[in-house]
């Protein structure tokens, strides 16, 4: 568990582009001893604006977009709206969770001048390819996906929107021309898809997409501090369970004291046996960017109790910064805004000299 | 039958917007002899990108297309190339086929002055509305729309965009807020879902879109004339069934000498007991401007093979200016190409300013 990074399916896809393929087919997201692991590559990955990200969003994804700007020559993140409401949402609070998004996402660490951070929907060509790979996808292809098969059972069916979001990702991927996309177990299938489409776009109208391979993360992921079987998750009803980026100092330290953990007062990691410290000690890892057998070793001596104060504060030490840019960017929404369209206008950029070759390679030009 | 209009609807689907509805819901799609029965009503229609329209897209669609530009203030005319990939298309022949039917449309009497000529793909607002209306539309809803449930038995399924075109249909009815639509039968329930698409937007983002009518034709349907019980089709294998608008005198003299009737020699109107010489019947109609009535008169005292030759002689006085204009039109594609990217623009600067105001009611900005 060297990568202090973790996928959170739900909330996030993530893609990598790198333009000279490397022969293995998978390795972790971050190789940060590595000069060059990129060949040359650039990263492109998809964030939903589902408002302020969680600790487990921040750790699992954008600690790796942060690294991910500073070893790819060039890289795009994007705000997936065009996602968001393959669920219902309301308007208002859409348009304010962009913002906060984009706040979230510079405050973490992005850097406009390194990554092109834009807004999906302000980039007409995502929707326009995937109307064309939807015509190349077959319907039992979608149905098989056990995404659809979960949520469509929780839903009743859903939308055709939930049904075909998968092809909508595959557009995404293949309009940066994407080489490689870091993903979660959970998301594999939907990166095969992306595959198969580039595939079955080459083979009936000639070599243009590069196959996106898979870069499989092994980090931990953060889970809930009330079910320590369950991942940390922004919809959990219990307002203890989960710790948001922007959490005051005091809520921090009450959530993580009220942390579930076990009757054993000795801190040790094993994620099986004791979920809730084994938990403690992963956010402890990633806030501190150590590894796990160093938090342990920090947390020698102490019992479960002192151990929650030392973990408190080290993720206090990380979020305050990042707490207090976020009120700052959040105040000014102009500037917010501006941003973004200068994202908008860098990824249209390059989105549009590929659809231009799609076209006219299906016919339409 | 007062009209000489039919609806080929493999072949393509129609829409009229009106602003003011009228009260009833349901009207003929040509009512020449009302000074303005629009209510000041904009139209829009769409046909695919097949080629050279033959016979019955002539008559059951094109002449109808040509009344309404000079019943309506303001038309819109689109080849819809995007729908035109829910089945597998050669490239190089889809372009032809796209410039193909700007000639065919010209030639018969669009005129650009009157109605916007424009093709579907080159204006990315279609692909875009129709993505926010996936998100909107039930998976049974399409599942349980008739053509889908026909197509898709006879192609092993098919594609995810044969399943999801009823949707872009809606978007392309939706997005110039079209309140008629002419339609044949069996694309009513298309037409219902575009209705119901109108609803449910209005219902949940406030009211936008009119809720488009349907205005089914009356008229008789174009057969084959070697099989008077199917509709005349492009896709015919029988080279003798159809009659192409481009197809030179002596071959139109020869199909129709061909086709089959029966061993009554009198001429007489009865599709039901008599489908072949009844389909001459329909078409000389049609072609001559005629009542069924008069076309039946007409051949009083005529024999079956001597009324063949009047309706050829009708049938090729129609055509040769048609022919001889596509000829020409096609010689000179740059005109062509100009003329469409001139009609791409005027949509898009209609199209553009109702998507803005979907993706603000949306919340994507």
């Amino acid at each position: 568990m060297a990568l202090p990074c973790r996928t959170n399916l739900k909330f996030l896809f993530r893609f990598i582009r790198n333009f000279n393929p490397p022969k293995r087919s998978l390795c972790t997201a971050v190789c940060p001893d590595k000069k060059d692991p990129t060949g040359g590559g650039l990263v492109f990955s998809g964030i939903q604006p589902t408002g302020v990200p969680h600790l487990g969003n921040y750790l699992g994804a954008l600690v790796n977009w942060v690294a991910l700007q500073n070893q790819y020559p060039s890289v795009l993140y994007s705000i997936v709206d065009m996602h968001s409401i393959t669920q219902p949402q309301d308007p208002a609070q859409l348009r304010n969770n962009i913002l906060d998004m984009a706040a979230s996402l510079l405050a973490c660490g992005i850097n406009p001048e390194k990554a092109i951070l834009f807004q999906q929907s302000q980039v007409s060509e995502h929707a326009e390819l995937s109307w064309i790979l939807s015509c190349l996808t077959s319907m039992p292809r979608l149905r098989h996906l056990p995404q659809w098969k979960m949520k469509s059972k929780q839903k009743n069916e859903g939308s055709v929107g939930l049904y075909t979001y998968p092809v909508l990702q595959a557009a995404d991927i293949l309009l940066y021309k994407s080489t490689h996309v870091p993903v979660g177990e959970d998301q594999v299938q939907h990166l095969e898809l992306a595959q198969d489409l580039a595939r079955i776009f080459n083979n009936r109208y000639g070599g243009l997409f590069p196959e996106p391979r898979a870069l499989l993360s092994s980090t931990q992921k953060v889970k809930s501090l009330r079910d320590p079987s369950a991942k940390m998750s922004k919809s959990d009803p219990q307002a203890m369970a989960t710790i948001s980026i922007t959490d005051p100092p005091d809520d921090v330290a009450l959530k993580i004291r009220r942390a579930v953990t076990d009757f054993t007062s000795e801190v040790t990691f094993d994620p099986e046996t004791r979920p809730g410290v084994s938990n403690l000690v992963t956010i402890h890892a990633a806030v501190a960017a150590i590894s796990v057998e160093e938090a342990v070793l920090q947390a020698k001596g102490l019992d479960t109790g002192a151990y929650k104060t030392l973990v408190s504060e080290a993720v206090i030490q990380r979020l305050t910064p990042i707490r207090e840019e976020i009120q700052r960017l959040r105040s000014d929404r102009a500037h917010l805004e501006a941003l973004l369209a200068r994202g908008n206008s860098s990824a249209r950029e390059l989105a549009a000299p590929v659809l231009a070759e799609v076209r006219h390679r299906v016919g339409f030009c």
